[in-house]
């Protein structure tokens, strides 16, 4: 049985694979109606909101440029908060599309400080929306974004949020933040494979629609919603993975979403635990640990390659490499969606097995297994 | 067993639906960079290109807007060649991304003249790109497009073609004809569920976009070629539908592309035939008529949404309403991919019982069955 602990893909329940399997429908007929009416009401239940919602077939970056040319006109000054590689990905995309980007860089495996933030604001007044990401695959960090989100509510500007692998998994209260743009991916923490993006547009930001110019077209929310209006998607949606997807959420709505988030905070307890017991070292500022994903450093003297490679070929554990400059330097371990105890520490153990063939010595209390 | 006769979704084989539910895989690691390189490869055959070839996660729609902001700078002069929804489609999305669009438009159920389009190039100058649907879903009518596209080659613009309903279904010959920019969606005559979309790009594209000024993240063909050097896609990809597709491919080349369109053209004839004998009239110029979709005239008299009603709740046959101005004029089937003679048999079978029953008499002959 092969442990698939990278943050996306993440695994997906038998059950919810074999509803992928399912025949297709007509997409403009009644019984995907049905479908696409219960799986929006249940997922605005999960992003605590009362927004408006909508599912679009695409990827997490697709979502993030639905977000991004939704709201925003060539030229408008934003203030990109970026604290990794998705942070980067967002302001490259409203790079892309003329948007004037201010950027608040960190030290990657840091969080954002919403001081920072509301120094950032005050400065520069013609700031007209904040981009952020929650939680920050590339270094396992979440950023404060309950505290980002008072700043940025306080100076009144539009909020658009990077949720893709925290929402579901990790407290996102979209409505009690005042969130204005969350973004999601199916293959996060939904247990369902990847296709699909979701994304909650509040009244503030159907307004800065309104006068949004940048170009669109395939990601345009006014088409999403005026489908919406009659049981469909605007464009041919992605049917095997929506089949999935009711059958998750009936899932997730069963163990409850607070239940969820425990679960998720006490797995990634036991991961860092494991990962320090083991001799290593988090490569996040643990007061801002993901409880999503945990980055690890790979050892002085380790080739981070060939220690994944060996977890793979030998132990079939699927961990992750670093990104863009973290490459060879940090390996990443996911837990989130559907996952367990047992998950975790059965890849623990194969780390205890693994690194000693890669060149480090685990200490004695860690390889106990 | 329900008959899902729409021009997309389209049916898929039980083992494809099958593959589609085989648990999740990295999308950065080799068994997934392996799947990716058969089927580009395979789709390239299919395609009867040497181009590059791209597959993105996203519907018909999206890889149409690939089309467009990958060639094209705002402001760029460009023909569209409209004959249903979806050259209004295309239109509109290189509206959306500032082109300057004159339009070529026929009376919906005609094909376009490539004597018309001799004229319009001629006439102006300024014209850099010709954008043409091959098969107009909407009507039924596939376009002569190797004749367009001589004229075409003969003016030497660029060529961007909708084929997301013909190709693997209705011969489509990239390079014998020139096409630069050619997208297709996996839900037509692939035999998969949606949410791929495949494009081909000539040198001639490539060259257009190293000038090309459209604003793109998410479509953009330089990161889909990036990645694919790496054996990746540059974002997550719908890996289930992956699964299927690499399967799909398979049983298609068994049979052998000329076999397929061989198939679609016997099956056809079939439909319009059997429509004909019912007493029905076909909404296309029967020169020009679609091998993968019939548009059928709803007799005076008829309630289409009726017949559609009554042939889905009681006989389990789905067929497609008309979309647009055509809503209640007309009603379509699909016959493209999965689709056997038994198949359309089984439906014009069913539309002999169910037109007495919305008032329509079917004549003596073809209620043969």
């Amino acid at each position: 049985m092969i442990n698939l602990r990278i943050p996306g893909p993440t695994p997906v329940p038998p059950e919810v694979l074999e509803a992928n399997a399912r025949p297709m429908i007509n997409h403009r007929g009644r019984e995907f109606a049905g479908i696409l009416d219960r799986v929006t009401s249940r997922l605005k239940e999960f992003f605590l909101t009362k927004n408006d919602l909508f599912i679009l077939t695409t990827s997490g970056t697709g979502v993030m440029e639905a977000a991004v040319v939704n709201t925003l006109s060539p030229g408008d000054r934003v203030l990109v908060i970026s604290i990794g590689a998705f942070g980067d990905r967002f302001a490259n995309i409203a790079k892309a599309y003329g948007a004037d980007v201010s950027r608040l860089d960190y030290e990657w495996g840091k969080a954002a400080d919403p001081e920072d933030v509301r120094r950032a604001l005050a400065a520069d007044p013609a700031i007209k929306a904040v981009l952020v990401t929650h939680n920050e695959t590339a270094t396992g960090v979440t950023n404060p974004l309950e505290d980002i989100a008072r700043v940025v509510r306080e100076f009144d500007k539009l909020l658009l949020v990077d949720a893709v692998s925290s929402l579901s998994a990790i407290p996102v209260r979209t409505d009690d933040w005042g969130l204005d743009f969350v973004v999601t991916g199916s293959q996060k923490g939904w247990m369902v494979p990847p296709a699909l993006g979701m994304v909650s547009v509040s009244p503030r930001a159907w307004e800065a629609h309104a006068k949004a110019k940048m170009p669109r077209f395939y990601f345009d929310i006014s088409a999403a919603k005026d489908y919406l209006g009659r049981g469909q998607t605007a464009w041919t949606p992605a049917i095997s993975v929506f089949y999935g997807l009711e059958l998750a959420l009936d899932m997730m709505a069963r163990e409850g979403l607070e239940n969820i988030f425990a679960r998720h905070r006490r797995i990634a307890q036991i991961v860092r635990d494991g990962v320090k017991a083991l001799g290593l070292e988090l490569f996040a500022d643990e007061r801002f640990a993901s409880d999503t994903v945990s980055a690890v450093k790979v050892p002085e003297g380790v080739d981070g390659k060939a220690l994944q490679k060996l977890c793979e070929d030998e132990y079939d554990l699927i961990i992750a490499g670093g990104q863009a400059k973290l490459a060879g330097k940090i390996f990443r371990i996911g837990h989130l969606g559907f996952v367990s105890e047992e998950d975790v520490r059965a890849a623990l153990d194969v780390l205890a097995k693994a690194l000693p063939r890669v060149g480090f010595a685990v200490p004695a209390a860690g390889s106990g297994g």
